[in-house]
């Protein structure tokens, strides 16, 4: 061996002490923060540069001003936490130990959640976000607001129903959406509420309703008043309905959005970053414009001659926006199509329109995400990330995918959670799901499911590699649970017990304590057990010599089995017939089963010859 | 806007002429090769520092040297690419313009692929793998081997039967492997050689028949006769079949090797780098050892209290190796199998070794491989790239996934075809599969599709993003068909037609001409193209007026729709029954189908407001 090891630590991104071997991508800026709490601040991801030097903070309303006073100790701090609130002035600690003070117009009312944070106000919402981002402060929380870096999309009327609050940023954890909604060619509002309840089922942080048929907005409202998550939606849909699309103008537009954020929703999809310069640059692409919103006003352009309407109208979109605390996503109209043009004159000259639309509705006070690529290869999603994160100064940006691959239509849901891993991890705070449909039909409800796993599968990826204090406890418990060949445990702690007992049942109806991958006789993990013996995830109720005997199939599980085709019917019936009388050796012991190895044979062969002799060497 | 875009091209990665963006991660080093085919040099990922400075040059046997000995222009290079072979010496121009000559003792006969490489022979089989990978020179394969970064793994006996020959290197196009075999649960020798013709189907370039359970070596022979692609083996498994694992000796070691080889075995898994050395550092893990070649031989090394003896006799395995051209697949027997153990002491020291045995096979003559690790977070996946790609000189790794979450069993085919991407990207040469059954059961036909397609993703995607030329074109000819909504060929240039085609005409029996997700009103791409005409994806089958009749669904494409349980086998069977008369609209026009959108009138609307004008501007 001529080669020296670099610095090396054990588990580098364990929550475990350990040194960090220094040539790894640095990790997220953690800190003890006051209360023993965790902090994680943003910009946060490794290898990223700053975003923009400038914050929300920059872009505050005429009138407004604001200085940060002095660098205080944190025992100081923690005695001035309260807020001084007069009519012209607001002077508070913030969650970084620094003092800040804000002077603004005598009279002024905060409405959304990013005035009140610039007033130094923890509102409800901020702190039930705090609540369940188990690394957060409420004064954190706040703070990120404050700053542009996130938002909490929560309109007033929403909040009246049963609204739970959730925030978006790059530090809380990464997020997921889900679209559903009617089309003209498959509509009807119950199922599209239990489509609704599924996607919230299975890990749905936002869902948008993206309806083009049936009663539209019946089905919005219905979707509202039923949903405990924020709920988007794509407002010019709605607005040619029974109009024209040349017809479109000023009143149709801003009562539309009026009408819409007085049913509540939470965030409107708003496509104002096309402008009629940037239709040029369409014609060197391979498929054009695929967004419905962008299309629609691409033509509208043309057919008029004119500027983007929600472009030239966007102070008096503002304004209504305010007034119910919507939050924008201002979408990318112009994202591609194919790989072919990802990354092109037309997508990035709208995401600098973007960042300019950004500082604009930063100053009417209202919440801003940006909407990101919808196809585009490995190498350069960092870097789309980062243009994003600059231009925009950090605004939380909430992509859709990105497929790093387009052909593979019928596992679009596979090849986009990729680039939404990647994305994630290099900056995205909301991640917008793809189907097993997309590109060739609406999505049903097991559409939904799997469009789900795969971006609940992205998030937690990403959550994990950025470090987020906690992210990996239940990778970890289900290690353990592996380790001690537990399989009760293990379904318990898997994001979807029912398919995993499906599966493992499939191959074996004796009972849950083997794997039919090995067998007993070639289980590494039995006998590595031989070799260390594993005091972890043992507690009372999960012994490792305590096998733990199976139930019979329930009827989920049986539907999964039933859906791969693997096995016949009546073999699956003999399975879900199974009881825990049918399981056998009640009294005795399993045969095969490395639960009964004998733990004290195990010990007495390690203290002969063993470990801790090859370690003394 | 205060912001500067930074310098933009179109389309930085496209095949298509245009300025690349600076700011880019770079690109793979491409540059024109003398006969107008791209060189492709290796290593070659973009952002990766080059790897260790040696290469298996560095590494030749006793009694060998050899010189690099001047830069020659390509022209002249042309003229003397035969090589000049003599007992002593052989002179020969590399495909890098540069001659060298070796030097090594009289009467030496090459065996293997490495051999005949470094003497400057072009093999068949080299010849072969450059028809296979288009970017690629039979002299450029020739030198990647020589180097010691790629191998073609070819055992003399199996050429004999169907063998195909293929490369596995960073210069090439990514692979991917699928796992398969008996274990002593289920088993049977017809069944596995029908999971390879279908593993062959769904795309593994190689096969690896893992069997601890049935008649094994008759399905291992029955593997080999049956099979296009090398067939990969661990041969310890069949090492301890009727007999105790303490009672393993050289003997038993090597007469079992000389027999497998002997059947037609193209590459090995051999876990010499698990050294007694580096057990302890077990005992810092949440799941200890879960290879299970690694498990036993630890076993076989606390039982005995001696080294490990793939280790100590890995010159006499060698010699064996080299006798039938088989090639080391070196495995990771430290691997980690959970987030929490990745990238520990135990994994890293243990790689340390297997760049040892690297050297020391490459002074034998063997072609050599190495395995890698399981279970990664997202952020660490670069940074074992390297490293391994360092302490092993650039031999190709060849990785299991790896896996970036440990919570979603059932879909592991899905958290580790994330990490395989970011793995191939970042310098992996093969991935190993994994199926939805990982850590519940044994995989069954289906479990080996799945695998294969996210495998096929992870590898496609990687090699769009390292640009290995002509790698895109597929995508971006089905995005041309998706531009003319051309639904045929879209299905056609889909990797699983089968499959999409199902899920299109799941929401629709009209005509394959549409799509139910948008509906003719909000179809983007037809508004898109009155804004721009798009020329491309228009050859005289698919003209974009021309509507395609849609056949009726093939059993096999009925048999999808029953596993997805959305419609009823009433509504199935209709769609099945669908046929061309049934279609209808055979002289008129469908009704909702832009492909009947009248294009001279979409024509004439560009010509009076368009485009051109704005671009004038």
């Amino acid at each position: 061996m001529n080669y020296e090891l670099p610095e090396l630590g054990q588990n580098p991104s364990s929550t475990a002490a350990g040194t960090s071997p220094g040539s790894f991508a640095k990790k997220p800026r953690l800190a003890p923060g006051a209360e023993g709490r965790w902090t994680f601040s943003s910009p946060d991801t490794p290898g990223m540069p700053q975003p923009s030097e400038k914050t929300a903070w920059d872009f505050l309303p005429e009138g407004w001003s604001t200085e940060e006073l002095s660098v205080q100790s944190r025992e100081s701090r923690a005695r001035q936490v309260s807020s001084t609130l007069n009519p012209q002035r607001s002077t508070f600690a913030q969650s970084n130990g620094i003092e800040r003070t804000v002077t603004y117009p005598a009279g002024f009312e905060p409405s959304t959640q990013l005035e009140n944070a610039r007033l130094g106000i923890v509102t409800p919402e901020m702190t039930r976000v705090a609540e369940r981002e188990g690394h957060l402060s409420p004064e954190q929380v706040r703070d990120e607001v404050a700053a542009g870096r996130m938002v909490i999309p929560a309109n007033k009327v929403h909040l009246s129903y049963q609204l739970d609050p959730m925030a978006i940023g790059r530090a809380s954890k990464t997020k997921i959406n889900a679209n559903m909604g009617a089309s003209p060619i498959s509509s009807g509002t119950d199922e599209e509420v239990e489509k609704l309840k599924w996607a919230e089922r299975w890990g749905a942080d936002t869902v948008m309703d993206l309806s083009t048929g049936g009663n539209i907005d019946e089905c919005r409202g219905a979707i509202i008043r039923n949903s405990n998550v924020p709920i988007g939606t794509v407002p010019i849909y709605s607005m040619i309905i029974g109009r024209k699309l040349y017809d479109l103008d000023a009143d149709a537009i801003l009562s539309s959005l009026r009408h819409q954020a007085g049913q509540g929703v939470d965030y409107f999809t708003i496509h104002a970053g096309v402008l009629r310069e940037h239709l040029p640059y369409v014609k060197e692409r391979l498929i054009g414009i695929v967004s419905r919103g962008g299309s629609l006003l691409a033509k509208w352009m043309i057919d008029h001659n004119e500027q983007n309407p929600m472009y030239t109208l966007w102070e008096d979109i503002c304004d209504i926006m305010r007034e119910y605390d919507v939050t924008f996503s201002i979408g990318d109209g112009l994202r591609p199509g194919g790989l072919a043009d990802a990354t092109d004159r037309a997508q990035l000259s709208e995401l600098s329109t973007l960042g300019e639309l950004t500082e604009r509705a930063w100053r009417k006070g209202v919440q801003v995400m940006i909407e990101g690529p919808g196809h585009v290869p490995f190498d350069q999603i960092e870097y789309n990330m980062k243009l994003q994160r600059t231009l925009c100064h950090g605004a939380p940006f909430y992509v859709l995918g990105p497929l790093v691959t387009d052909m593979f239509p019928g596992y679009d849901h596979i090849t986009s959670c990729i680039g939404a891993t990647a994305a994630g991890y290099h900056g995205a705070s909301m991640l917008c799901y793809v189907t097993p449909k997309e590109h060739l039909g609406l999505p049903k409800k097991d559409d939904v499911k799997q469009g789900c796993v795969a971006y609940k599968i992205a998030a937690h990826a990403a959550d994990v590699a950025l470090g987020i204090p906690g992210s990996r406890d239940q990778d970890d418990e289900l290690t353990k649970a592996r380790a001690a060949l537990n399989w009760q445990k293990h379904f318990d702690l898997s994001f979807d017990p029912d398919l995993a007992r499906a599966y493992h049942d499939e191959d074996l109806d004796v009972d849950t304590d083997f794997c039919a991958m090995c067998g007993h006789d070639w289980c590494s993990v039995r006998i590595s057990k031989e070799i260390v013996e594993f005091a972890s995830g043992k507690d009372q109720d999960y012994q490792w010599k305590l096998a733990k005997k199976t139930a019979a199939l329930t009827p989920e599980q049986q539907a999964i089995l039933e859906k791969r085709g693997v096995l016949s019917p009546e073999e699956i019936h003999k399975l879900a017939s199974k009881t825990k009388k049918a399981v056998g050796a009640e009294a005795g012991k399993a045969n095969c089963h490395s639960d009964y190895v004998d733990t004290e044979a195990a010990q007495a062969l390690q203290k002969d010859v063993t470990l801790v002799e090859l370690h003394t060497r």
